[in-house]
């Protein structure tokens, strides 16, 4: 079994106890981020040991499953670049609109160096609007400088 | 002078004025995103024909400048996929790590559909931290369902 | 089961049972457009609770079959790009040859922005003529304006 | 000067003159589609000699600019596949979204073959809406049966 | 079964059963093109039902291949760009050496349009020549022009 | 001047001169095949060194021209893979639909080896049909079996 | 049994009878190079029936593997352009290196045309060395000059 | 000035000159191999400064193209992946239908390691042969054996 | 089995049996270099005869595995390039940043040649560091000097 | 001026005056790592405001290349991917190679995260080898773990 077809059987598996990811992950651990935990659970981040036990048990995974959510995954799941589904596609999109400037101001704010993608946390919330909710995505990310040597 | 050039024209300007993004922004309109303006001046947003004629002013740049400012820019100016620069290129790491987990999430949470990256808005703000200080971005978009017909 | 995997079992189950994709959409759901229906049966849209039920039986699918129908698909299909169809490389074409004619045009009339992918609907009709019938596609997308910010 | 370098100035001259795509196209030939003119500015369709003619006037093109126009040009102006420019992408996402579909109801309907992008037409329109006004795409091509022999 | 599958085993079953794809062309329709019909055969045409069983029974293909190869295929089978195969390549080779040349001469005999792929039909033949025999590949296709409107 | 910078003056001058390629052709040498003489003047093939000065002085091209012309050129000038312009790309479209075909008829035929596209030659003619004239084009080169050694 | 899975099992049976490549090729045919046998074994060249018998019996292949090896190929086996290996790497990178100068020097000998990669043999011996034995790859090629018509 | 511009230099100037590659090399160094010469002079390899020196003399360079024409240069002048020039291409074949074999062959004789493309050397004749003389290369790299630690 | 099923056959009884690669090493030879051996197991090295048994025990792997991670493997085992596992990509961000500077200050102190990537060596070890602990790699490879000939 | 056409002036002006990379750096600021400051001279990292002014009069570049040199740059100026140059090649066949043995060994040793390539040194010595010099590359960076949140 490998990582993405450990991934196969993740959907298969809530889509057959009709779970929802915000309800899978509080089972796991109700105060990890569900980002982080979604992320896992779809081959991108690894688990702690006792949360990939928990995931196991809650969504009936294969043996062996639990040793595998724990461990370092490969990551980078998309089959194309860019990536063709649409709500995939709009980040793509603001990079390309974006890249540059975000280049310009923060390293103008922050000097040279880039915001860090590892020691980083993200929230996705839905944000009332009376002209049509809003998906409100903040994250943050340490930034790094780089090393004068 | 196609947009690109006057896109180089702006970094020379600015370099030679020795200006910071957040001033040039504050002149041209001190009420509008500083965001925004940025991407415009680097060719990938429109500037109301105030501000455009505001910007050729503040930048000296060439006369006729301003017209262009205005237009809407043919969008995505970088030189590779994925980019090479690696402040931008965490961005695109983001997609690869998380894009799957947008789409679960946000789908879960608002149906089918996806982020607007048109009826969009995002801040980039430091966020101090003892242990290093962060960057902070905070972007929002209208959901947008997929329509029934 | 993936959905492409769905996909496929679509395929054979409308040719074994010899079913045009009119008559599959008509007794999933005559009152919804069949361009959207055949496009969910394809892996590219979903389908209602009800109707994902109707046609699994409609087709004689798999059980468990409507649940899959009835999630949000991950969508883009096609295994190269350009596609090597040639009905559907033509639409590729029209982008080549149309493409910035629709930026200007579109954008002349209606400011900065671009026209929906998702609030989009279209009909395919056939329009007789009698120097050889014509294909008709007639869509239509909600003009999305960039927001000010 | 290369078809290319025309278009370069066929932008600059309208931007200089401040004229709409409309008004140019309505001068060059008020009986001609919009769509079709505004494309062979933009080096992707030829002008008939005549219409060439009255273009070279009506932008104050530098000479020899209406020979140029009437001639076949290379086509296939986007710079990168997938066009990054949000606008155009979005017509890329729908072959992504509904090429398979298209295909089969198309060929459903009329049996093997293609709809022609060369005996093609279209119309872009406004779509009055009091939910957002919509752009109105309508194309029709021949459709060309695949011959047996 | 996909038409892939289907592929991999007409390969096989003309291998197994010894034949030439000529004969097998003279068996399930000796009128038509042998060029269509293997073409038909390997997936890129469809055959009419009546040949499609014949070709069922010629290779004593699985059931249901009949209603696969009546079936409009999606077409494009070569697993990469460009092709690697020798025999293959040179073709493209051609199109490398000669596109600009057909282009040019092509458009000045008939004016603006294409040669049609789908109104098109070729044969090949073996030329003998005292200083090798040639390839002789003779095509025509319908010239479309470009439709005014 | 590279030989695309002279491709361009041909293009240039033939415009300027207002002649057609089969008028320049006939100048140049009235018993060579146009193809190969346009393919030459295109950068694609070599002209004779009398041919060559013939075709500078029959085009004005710049002194030097002629020795450039007579050279073997670097060949391949198409600026994108598949090539976008609609007339040439339906030839790889062919390649896609046929290529295999190819592949089987002619192997079987003539054993294992190539279609030369070295030792070859084509002719491009128009084929007169009440239902549309057609483009004919009759290619052959010479059979290259593979050595055993 | 496709030729990619032939090839699976020729190296397998290599492997468990613990032959080398130049033991194999002597016992199928001790007349014929083992550069092309080895090839064919590779699926990149076509054995002659015998031989191919012949294979199938030394290397113990399943049951019509014979027939297989006797049949053209489809050639180009390489899982990525250009390939990873560093073996084969080099070879891709004397053409970086050496592709133009071959040109230029095979051109100024011969006039214009290609050494053929079909009328082709080639021979890979050791060549001792004190300082390092050395690799020694003798290759030769008809030279075909392009025809002039 | 960059190497790439020189490089058309040297072509212009040759062409101007009316000489050989032959010539050329023999008046730079009678004693290195014109493969050598002709491959710095196009760039990819580096000229010893006398050398260098003595090429600008005979071709009648600009001032400073012996300095550059002693530099290590940037490798790997290629436009394109595979080159599409015939020529050249026909290497790139090469690789693809032998490069396996190379592979077992080379590694069989030698062990694990690769053949240098650095220690390395060629040379390029004519074979004359009644049935079309042939193009004969002979190539020897230093086998160097992966070091084992 | 193909080496990249034993590749995942390896990753699988290292989870099974709890080891680390540290452990594995040892065991199959602990005078050898971890990263040599690591590198082996992963499909990218060759084990000694010796090593290879020891492994297949070490982990259980099925019969025949020995002989397979005895042979020399095709090297290259990422999925796309550039990777997008951010911890493999870090590495091909340092070749965009430093490989023009490699380039320089290696050819300036040694001459025209490269580093070998055969002829090589590797260790990774940790530094511990107050202000967090860094990973160092240091890397050695022979320098071989391009050959005059 | 773009930090690209600075970079073409530094090597021209480093050829001129014929200076090593070295001498440039120790002048520029002895105490500083030679790497990093050619690396900047390369348009890849960003000098202090006085290291650049030195480096504007040590290599006699234009008024104004202090700036350039001072400000951040747009990282990654190799022409292709994969990089055709043998030296930096190398470096990316090392990724191929070893990038799965990197990912299992730092992650075993430092939990799951990466090697930093910002805050990240390296060094590059000579090391003598009486079998001939080896290139000694030495690079440590701060592990990064990704952060649970």
């Amino acid at each position: 079994m490998t990582r993405a077809d450990l991934t196969e059987k993740v959907y298969e598996a809530k889509r057959a106890k009709g779970l929802a990811w915000k309800e899978i992950c509080r089972k796991i651990d109700p105060k990890a981020s569900p980002v982080l935990l979604t992320a896992a659970l779809l081959g991108q981040m690894k688990l702690e040991p006792a949360e990939a036990k928990k995931a196991e048990q809650v969504l009936g995974l294969p043996k062996g499953s639990a040793a595998l959510l724990a461990e370092v995954p490969y990551r980078g799941p998309l089959p194309s670049v860019p990536p063709t589904d649409p709500l995939i596609y709009r980040f793509y999109e603001l990079i390309q609109v974006y890249g540059t400037t975000w280049k310009e101001l923060i390293q103008e704010e922050f000097g040279d160096g880039i915001m860090s993608a590892i020691d980083f946390e993200m929230k996705i919330e839905r944000l009332p609007d009376p002209k049509g909710d809003r998906v409100k995505i903040a994250m943050s990310g340490k930034f790094l400088p780089y090393k004068r040597y």
